[in-house]
């Protein structure tokens, strides 16, 4: 993460968008009973619970505790329970094991919010607005870390709700009153036509600039060396997937990375995280429960190893994440809602932002990178090794949280974020 | 399983009693929050819920859908989430994956139970007394199966609870308002004193006759030839187990059996599980949270392994089922209700009742075992390998569930069930 | 382990026996190249150099370092790696890694078996006649442990050869020039017909008497109740296996124990070890390769799991370990040489000797058993759990080496001995 | 892989190479007993014999099957046993289970390899020299794939004597007969100075261009963007590390990547593998057997998380790919005969191919890759995922292999390869 280097927003404005991007994680774990809320239901996932308290703990470790004179720990304990991974902080329960844990209660987290917020309130009032004090910039932080945690619960509560046989939806804050998904007919949509957007190569611009917020992992802006290449316009969708299947794509080492087809052959991997054949034909698991595959759709919840495979399989390959950047950076960001799902294709071209695509870039240190001093610090440096860039955004991102230079990063296994891709090729 | 094989009690004392038993469930699962009964710790363990659905699902299927004209199962997609392991009734949600399960909740839990007991409320008042019906046998079993359930669920609550770093304290029905657990001043309380009772040896009767309710396991009665021996008049207590700590007794390896000897090598096994060595000297975990440990109390919550060992160490050995039955027996099942932890030994040898006591005895079929016909003769014959017999009953049985010839079984390795130990020697 | 209690034979005979039981492993492991002997397939498996390295440190352990003044010990480093389980004398290598050790190499070994025969030979020849002396009781449990291994040599490197791809068969020493094993034809041989043989049921005496040499285990003598029932008078043979296949004995879970059924379902076991069903059929791996399954043969390398199984599914039961004594003790211990594989029954019944035969017993101390006292009281006793008792010996058990009271035992999940199964039933 | 494009050398040339390639792996085997060169210690490490074979296969099956008519395969068998991962040839043994294999012994090897040579011999002869048959580059790939697996021989047997208690040493050919390896006093060598040496940044040509043979991971040469760095002369020293131990390296979790400190908190890596700290300081196992840690020598099996580590505790960084092959390209490739261990810095800096350096760069594609047509396209390209570049060679590279271009890749957690490091940092 890094600390705003520029005037952030005056305290009155930080003070409203403090408050809305709180609500927000009340809003989205509001439809789930305290049972949805306590369960785990692998390591990389973690209660609702745990994500409304751990996002409270941020801001009471690195605001609260240190900077607001006269603040009292909700709970001396929670220090241990809901410190996701900062070393420097101290020891904390194991990730693995949040799912262990029924006690404190979705009350007690409330209440926890409650007192949080509270004095958060009071500590953005108390800042002066110049000159910013680095009080500011870690507020702007706790709040993009709590973005990222929306959509960490959201993806998070899918998985559980895809893993009982009951197959039950979440009520979606924006849906009205909960329906019965049943699967209906597969969709008449097609598969929407795919073009290229091309890049002449040479030197480019890559990263976040000196102004504004960003996380430390953008920074800082450099060079970097771009040979000529086109990127599609569109991400591959399930239509295109439907394509790969039909080939034999899962049955066909030659197209796979080492590590990948391993996955496959140990049965891990055999469609797209999600997806099912029926009676009925391809159907996957969403948040509003089971739904019939939709051509039209971008394909979500592969792996980087999927990813690269359809990519050989159809003769091309990934974008580098410079590549992205250069060409689609101005698209990211223009989502004004969260969509629960990516949703078929419309409008016009580029898509951008229905799901996080992988990139071929190993998620590395920018030239000169340099992490924040002290324990956020580790927000981001020390996981840059074994994982993959995406780019772009996915449905579930909060509106506000995203910038061309934007770095998402899972290992190369991942399918449960909402990825997916888009293919590259020379020119 | 066994259906009872003369005069059950009059249709309106079952009926009574089946309300009774059902109503002590939702007793004993009242202070838990839907998080608590929504959490399974290891896959031994099952959640607070799954007991409560899983006793109901047991009477829809063994009685209401075959017995019950008319009956409309309460939810179809049920009987997969709640079979615990009948094979003959069909497939099932794996055991390990009991915890990954939000849905459903608690009120519907509540729902599917109030849909049973009204349905079987109507089944019990329609079965005629004479001549005594199969399903009047079968209610019976379901009975005493429900019991056993009521003891899983507190053994299961308190594993769940202690693996909280919050350490909570479950709040015992019979214990009004909740207070928090203190560990206070270590006890002064000391070690009851022990004394052996002896038996001539011979021929001795095992097992339950004819008459009345038994499990299937308990039967037939038959013949069984004893050498002289003496049994202790009191389980081995934490005092006891205090000099076998001291003694080094987890550091010899002579004392123990090669598979026990490997659970110590692996550090899983230091000490009885729920004991810990803090600053304040040994504490154990209990349904009430922690506490010292107290030297009069039975030790509890020891594998096969542990028992062993400390009986080879004190110079002594574990009695046989047989012989724990053939002098204790007659004092099986005295205690009138719940009383959630071992609690110290008061009143007058012998003691029994406290923990379930292992014996030196496999569990195997008796000579010319039968397992009852149908699904329900899954109930017990196909666990007759890899376990010891546990005799006496413990603190966490319900009133009314046990018999001399009551034979309790688990693995060796087990120590999260109320599991302690009784010497006996050769005379 | 027990030391002879009487008499054993004059110390020229012992030396003679020591020199004849020495040779046979050094015969057995003769067609064996030095990659042969190194490799272990898993944990349960030792490398033949290990067998012949870890009886000549039993000697040294237990005879020459106590007991031969001025003996000086091969490498003092062996004691780590060759002890195999012996707490009490002190650390040791890994049982899961003895495949991971390429020196000593066999010629040491070779060497080293030299060195210990010399100072046995020596050491024998020094003992008294009268009194016998405890150092010849140990000469004896030497001797005996010994054959023990030879047994273990065999089924071990035939797992061994068997997870090679090449299928290559040992040279069975009696056999003359290797050649190559091509499953001929399905043999014309027919499954032999099945008699019984009655108890009255009563009072018996199992177990080794005081006179003559015994392990541990087999003593004391004593008394046990049966009830009348009925033994084969031959084991289960390949044709009855084949029909039990042919009847979907692996698909039927009213059949298994609960153990078993999660052996099958996890895909471990779908026939007995080692067979495997081709374009010829039914063909079993043997010391001697690959041939096809012939009917007369008892079954093999069955676990206990299965045997039960199959018990149940001929609507019989396993015997009890004194039921099998108590009809068949008389009949053990026949064969005059090792014979590699159990071949097809013939003669006269009753068939004892071909294949180790599952007992229903849990393997458990006898009433006012002891262990020897010092070190090799660790022989027997510590593995008293969690294992079942085998009776009658098998075709690669050396010659002399069996009693009636002969105790074997193992994992129930064991299959690599030469395993399978006799019925009884209830009369 | 790639295939030479342009001129190889003459027929003659290359079948003197050919026979002195093969000639030093049998060299290498040679001072290995049947025993040594059969074990395999961890999935990564395969035996001896295993390596000796699969070149063989490479030879037969990309040369001798397709271009060399006539030819009779060894034993057909082999194909599937000594397939390393090409999925288009077919199906392989186990990677894991290549240690299970007693079978074929080393003599039916020798025999292999003698085979393979004589028809290649003549394959080589028949050769035209104009123009240069896409053969000739397939034995030139073939040559530079026996060149490797010369280097993992070594590093393999260091890991199978490393894990025997004996820690036996290799006799290293050069050696002249073996002595008993006694860790000596410790010496009194010092750690040398550090210098840096400076690049001014800007566009760099990265990779091997179109002439002479490269493997096709180091094509195409193209071009990137340097920011102004420096690198050290000489790689990190055991010196360095005593230094980072002393200062308690392996306890600060904020020099270390997230999947690194995992793993040192899991007990896996406490000091570089091979090192012990005994009574006489630390030593460390080599070729030879222990010997005292040496200040002068290069670290060596340290993981890339190790590396980075150190780097991060240092206040540096590791360097780029890229930034290596700019200032230590030309340095690649000096040493003239393999040298078993890295042993002290001398003469003068800078100092390279000790030990293979970890770089910052993840194992990607450059720009424009294109993998071989055919099998041998599984050579580099399907690997590039989850691994970082390592640069430079090291002591058991063997002479003549390098490049300047050369990149060599493991995962972040390997340590058994000769893996050290060298720091940058930012001007």
């Amino acid at each position: 993460m890094a600390v705003a280097t520029s005037a952030p927003a005056p305290a009155l404005d930080q003070g409203q968008r403090f408050a809305s991007v709180r609500r927000l994680t009340e809003t989205l774990a509001s439809p789930l009973s305290p049972e949805d809320q306590t369960v785990q239901t692998m390591a990389d996932v973690s209660p609702t619970k745990w994500h409304r308290a751990h996002t409270s703990w941020f801001f009471e470790t690195f605001l609260l505790e240190p900077s607001f004179p006269g603040y009292r720990a909700f709970d001396p304990e929670y220090g241990y329970l809901f410190n996701s991974y900062y070393e420097a902080i101290g020891s904390r329960h194991p990730r693995a094991e949040r799912g262990l844990l029924s006690r404190p209660g979705i009350a007690e987290i409330a209440a926890y919010r409650r007192h949080v917020d509270e004095a958060m309130a009071a500590l953005i009032e108390s800042l002066p607005l110049d000159p910013v004090p680095p009080a500011a910039g870690l507020v702007e932080l706790g709040l993009h870390h709590e973005q990222q945690h929306q959509e960490l619960l959201l993806m998070d509560i899918k998985h559980v709700l895809s893993r009982n046989p009951l197959q039950p939806g979440y009520q979606c804050p924006a849906d009205g009153p909960r329906r019965d998904a049943q699967p209906s007919a597969r969709p008449s949509r097609s598969n929407p036509s795919l073009g290229w957007l091309t890049h002449a190569g040479g030197l480019a611009d890559v990263g976040a600039g000196a102004e504004g917020f960003a996380f430390d992992n953008e920074r800082p802006r450099h060079v970097a060396h771009l040979e000529p290449f086109a990127i599609a316009d569109r991400p591959v969708t399930c239509g295109d997937w439907l394509e790969f299947l039909a080939d034999g794509g899962y049955e066909r080492p030659e197209c796979w990375l080492s590590d990948g087809w391993a996955a496959v052959r140990s049965g891990l991997i055999q469609a797209p995280l999600y997806w099912s054949d029926g009676h009925r034909g391809w159907e996957l698991f969403t948040l509003r429960g089971p739904q019939p595959v939709d051509p039209a759709e971008p394909v979500c919840h592969v792996s980087y190893y999927e990813a690269d495979a359809y990519a050989h399989w159809a003769g091309a390959r990934l974008p580098t994440e410079v590549e992205w950047e250069a060409v689609l950076g101005p698209f990211v960001g223009g989502r004004d809602e969260i969509a629960y799902h990516p949703g078929p294709l419309t409008g016009d071209p580029p898509f951008v932002g229905a799901v996080w695509e992988w990139t071929a870039s190993a998620y590395l240190p920018y030239p000169r990178f340099a992490p924040a001093p002290g324990a956020v610090g580790e927000y981001n440096g020390k996981f840059m090794v074994n994982q993959h860039v995406l780019r772009g955004g996915c449905c579930a991102t909060p509106p506000g949280h995203l910038r061309p230079s934007y770095r998402n990063f899972f290992p190369p296994a991942a399918r449960w974020p909402f990825t997916g891709l888009r293919l590259a090729r020379n020119l």
